[in-house]
């Protein structure tokens, strides 16, 4: 199971990497989360620069995509190289996204006429792109989910461990993030946004 | 104002980085967030590459200092060359520490007799160091606060800002990086937990 986050340049550094934390509790062989990026490395919105451990191409064919938010998604869906970039295959892939991520998602056409979450900024962009934007941190349709709010990525992670090891595997791995002494009322919280979407 | 985040080999990347983001909510000219690190990059338990924005030797002036966490506290502790860098004076500087970041400033001597928050995994070395440890994600005596498990690390944060440039600013901060759809009752539970340990 290779899950690829990916992180572009003015990235958001709590969305790629709140995900990465909880998906990589995670421990077992074959199990791999990866910063993925167009370049070898990038510098997120407040000037922390982390390297890339996958490429866009690794992408195409990892199990998961989380697509990550920034300040520069606008630029990034105006670019058609980078766009170009992007194949995902919602019938073979776990495909996510947080917050302007999810523009990204609209903009390739993946969304349909589902709604969908994202960020309160991203929002008109979104709706511009012709996707009804729920007033909730979480949803998903099949294979396609979507997040808003940075804290909310610990819900898209949880999701992806749900479909994939199950709920008690997610509920282990929130629980683990969790603030002491509000664990048990956070994974509550985070599973009845999760639960609705399961398809097992 | 210069907030300095101790970011070690190991370090958990939901630590130091969600800390980044809310303190960078701050838009003012001086206003300065760096990771900060014993060598010019550090590398994740989950293998993230993230360069240093400031050196342990920055932190000793730095206005505030964050101690993140990781899997590699207990050996950073039984370092004396690394400890020995650490320098912090809480009449000068806004100290807080993020799980096993609790376990620096209690070798540091810095915690006194005064109890702190810590991860489930470092409470018993905390305790050994004589800490009595509290089942609550965030503690502040003074100019020294700790917080627990991952997520606690925005009540630091918020804490900080707070202290420094008002609650208003806090709330706006957390407002921000909470999930769609539930960030009034987010902040309402953060400020609960910040509140009772602030000087103004």
């Amino acid at each position: 199971m290779h899950i690829t986050i990916l992180t572009f340049q003015g990235f958001n550094e709590l969305d790629s990497l709140i995900a990465l934390g909880v998906l990589n509790r995670i421990k077992k062989p074959g199990w791999r989360v990866t910063i993925c990026c167009p370049e070898p490395e990038v510098t997120s919105m407040n000037g922390v620069t982390v390297r890339a451990q996958s490429t866009l191409e690794d992408a195409t064919t990892a199990d998961a995509v989380i697509v990550g938010s920034g300040i520069l998604t606008r630029q990034i869906v105006s670019t058609p190289e980078l766009m170009g970039r992007l194949s995902f295959e919602p019938e073979r892939q776990l495909i996510a996204a947080q917050c302007s991520g999810t523009l990204i998602l609209a903009k390739l056409g993946l969304l349909g006429n589902v709604p969908a979450c994202t960020d309160l900024m991203t929002k008109p962009w979104v709706q511009e792109a012709g996707v009804e934007v729920l007033n909730q941190p979480f949803f998903a349709h099949g294979n396609v989910a979507t997040a808003g709010g940075c804290l909310a990525s610990s819900y898209l992670a949880g999701w992806i461990i749900a479909q994939t090891e199950g709920l008690e595997a997610a509920s282990a791995a929130l629980h683990y993030i969790a603030p002491v002494g509000e664990k048990d009322a956070f994974v509550d919280n985070a599973l009845k946004n999760i639960k609705p979407y399961l398809r097992r």
